[in-house]
């Protein structure tokens, strides 16, 4: 059975895919989504998460092959463990579907509504995007949790997931596109480029005809790939270099807690501590408390040679070496954490102008103007006083849901949530108004 | 003497530009205006519109220049007429200088403020993009008007204007330079690239390391260089295939004034009328009154087969032509207008979809449903009910300035003012905190 059914799909990714008529269909769809009251989004949603558990033997059945592929091809324990599918995890992700399903919809309301003295009646009205393009790499949740947000906002998506779950990511496609049928919606609301040929991203990358936005869920290179490749606006993010500068006036102990927190409690993630700059008048004090408390942990230390000095004397049991010309500019998503001293509050805020790649850097301060300067020149997506820089995450900032976390300028910055789904159009009601 | 400043002029457009340099520079004082107060902008923007008027005469010996060369090179006396400029013209611009001085500042305001359940304190404070890069084509006074609203919002900018006006440009950037001394701002907020080889507008295309925003002023072409070259995120529009949809509730008399406003007040401008969609119910009879109407403005109508068998007949007055195959797909900026003869409203929202370049499109009816469908459906940066699409601009909308006209989804849509060159930051507020 398993043999059958692996050699249906290998066959089918090895078809050739018309990018153009999946960006067609994408577009036709996303204007039936658009006018989709938010009932018929949600009971869409809810029939997702049904046929997810109603089909969570074949998923999982697909989802073994593909960690078959993985344990042959010699993936990590950790990756594989990232791919798997469990009856559990599908139940997780059913739920999190109707959690999707029981958010407020943002599509349809209405802002800044004003009336011009010629009696004109503006607003600006929240619509979505129309076909969204996602890039992702790894795991298959990815797929449902997608697919989900999309439709809640009316958006058509297209997916492009890596390979090492390719029939997973079908397995899960084929599960929306059954749930699409029975509630009457057309299957291109949802579309995955099923042949895992690179160049379909680049083709991708170029449907500017059809898709109005790619969102890259991956790593450094494929944000860089998608920056430079495409002809859709993209939006970068998910990278973090965070900083946490430790002031002379901060409350020590509870300056050891946020740094702990912010460096252990899951080292692999965007919003990790990466690098912790401390004040000179309190280096001598604080860095072998640093290092005692880290040490707890396992953590790494590479510091500049004055902290280095420092830590090398002591018996805090943790492993410190001197840093490297690269190391202030790496994010280690591990056990690793770089130290540098400062000499003032404009070094620190100089070093992370330089070194941050705007995600999440903070101050630890009891000083009121130190706080306010750092808080005015540092322009992060997130910027802390006195937290721990983990809390850059839709859903500890209560947005309900995440997308990705934005690092760019344009149209959203930090976590983004259902809303950064959505744009806007100006309604324009007249009474036969001509311009003089 | 006009031959010695030329000479010196010319010598300068031939130096080569160090676009890395210019980008570094830029990002600097970009973090120098991030943090003035309102009132540092404006003493800026008041010096520039002073130093402006005293140096009206040096900028216009430059025009001077510029026009002759023009002249030489055989440009159009409408051209012409768009790049010189004149005392008064200058004094006008002195005077939006003034008036951009005038304007609520967007920058600093916080938004969202709330408390999360933990206790932690968040909001969303609005920022400036950081670096603009502005490619424009002719008119010179693009450069003051980009400079102020840039300077008003906090960003940098680096502008990079048409080779017809480049002493003008440069007179005009030397005005704000001296401005900017006096007020002791760092000369790099306002940069021009003062070399017009090309090779530089796709060097400042690439410059993702310290742009943060392209925004191009000019034709189709400028805007599909810079969708393909560029790394930075680029803000499109500017350009509109504008629609009007006569249903047949319209009133008819009333109709043909929004219909003339559109099409005739201002014909060279992107949110002019470029194809009327007329139902087939009153098409007989509406048609020869349309003709009758434009006729008085001499435009000339491009026609369906079966609208122009209609309007052959009639004494009207009006030129008719059968339109081309790519009639329908093109901004005329010009006195002439498509018409078609549609069946339903649904037809004519599909020929919207189809053709409508997302700038703005409107319904003329006195159908409530058909209002409501139509608004529901139609998903243009600016969609009207019974007025004319000339509205579409930010003086019209009440927004005090206009940036550019965005057509695309992501950031902005429609007129873009003052908060459209800004973007938000979380700041997050603690109390040592950590998360579980």
């Amino acid at each position: 059975m398993a043999a059958t059914v692996m050699d249906e799909v290998m066959e089918k990714t090895r078809e050739q895919v018309d990018m153009e008529a999946l960006g067609r269909a994408a577009r036709a769809a996303s204007r039936v989504l658009a006018t989709l009251t938010t009932d018929v989004k949600n009971q869409a949603l809810l029939a997702i998460a049904d046929e997810l558990e109603a089909q969570s033997q074949a998923v999982m059945e697909r989802n073994g092959l593909d960690i078959a592929d993985g344990q042959a091809k010699g993936l990590s324990d950790a990756l594989l463990d990232r791919l798997l599918l469990t009856e559990q995890r599908i139940a997780g992700l059913a739920a999190d579907i109707r959690r999707v399903a029981s958010l407020p919809d943002p599509v349809g309301a209405e802002m800044d509504s004003r009336v011009l003295p010629n009696g004109l009646r503006l607003s600006r009205r929240r619509i979505p995007i129309g076909v969204l393009g996602v890039i992702y790499e790894a795991r298959p949740n990815v797929t449902i949790d997608i697919a989900s947000l999309s439709l809640k906002t009316g958006n058509a998506v297209i997916l492009r997931g890596g390979s090492e779950t390719l029939r997973s990511n079908m397995a899960l496609v084929d599960v929306i596109h059954r749930a699409l049928d029975r509630v009457n919606l057309p299957r291109a609301a949802v579309q995955y480029i099923s042949n895992p040929d690179r160049a379909y991203v680049t083709q991708l990358l170029h449907l500017d005809k059809y898709v109005d936005m790619i969102i890259p869920r991956g790593g450094h290179r494929l944000h860089e790939l998608c920056r430079r490749e495409s002809t859709i606006p993209v939006i970068t993010g998910g990278i973090g270099i965070c900083h946490l500068y430790v002031d002379d006036s901060a409350d020590q102990e509870k300056a050891l807690d946020v740094i702990e927190n912010a460096k252990v409690q899951r080292p692999s993630v965007c919003n990790a501590l990466d690098t912790l700059l401390v004040n000179r008048k309190i280096a001598q004090e604080f860095l072998p408390k640093v290092a005692a408390r880290l040490a707890q942990s396992h953590v790494e230390l590479r510091a500049t040679p004055d902290a280095y000095a420092i830590l090398a004397q002591g018996n805090h049991g943790a492993t410190v070496r001197e840093a490297g010309p690269e190391d202030f500019d790496t994010e280690w998503m591990a056990l690793i954490l770089g130290i540098k001293i400062v000499d003032t509050l404009d070094e620190a805020i100089a070093h992370i102008q330089e070194h941050s790649m705007d995600h999440s850097d903070g101050i630890l301060t009891n000083n009121w103007a130190n706080a306010v300067r750092f808080v005015n020149e540092v322009n992060s997506s997130a910027v802390f006083v006195n937290a721990s820089t983990r809390f850059n995450d839709g859903g500890q900032f209560g947005l309900g849901a995440e997308v990705a976390i934005s690092t760019q300028k344009l149209h959203a910055r930090g976590p983004m949530g259902l809303e950064e789904l959505t744009t806007y159009k100006w309604v324009c009601l007249g009474d036969w108004h001509i311009r003089r």
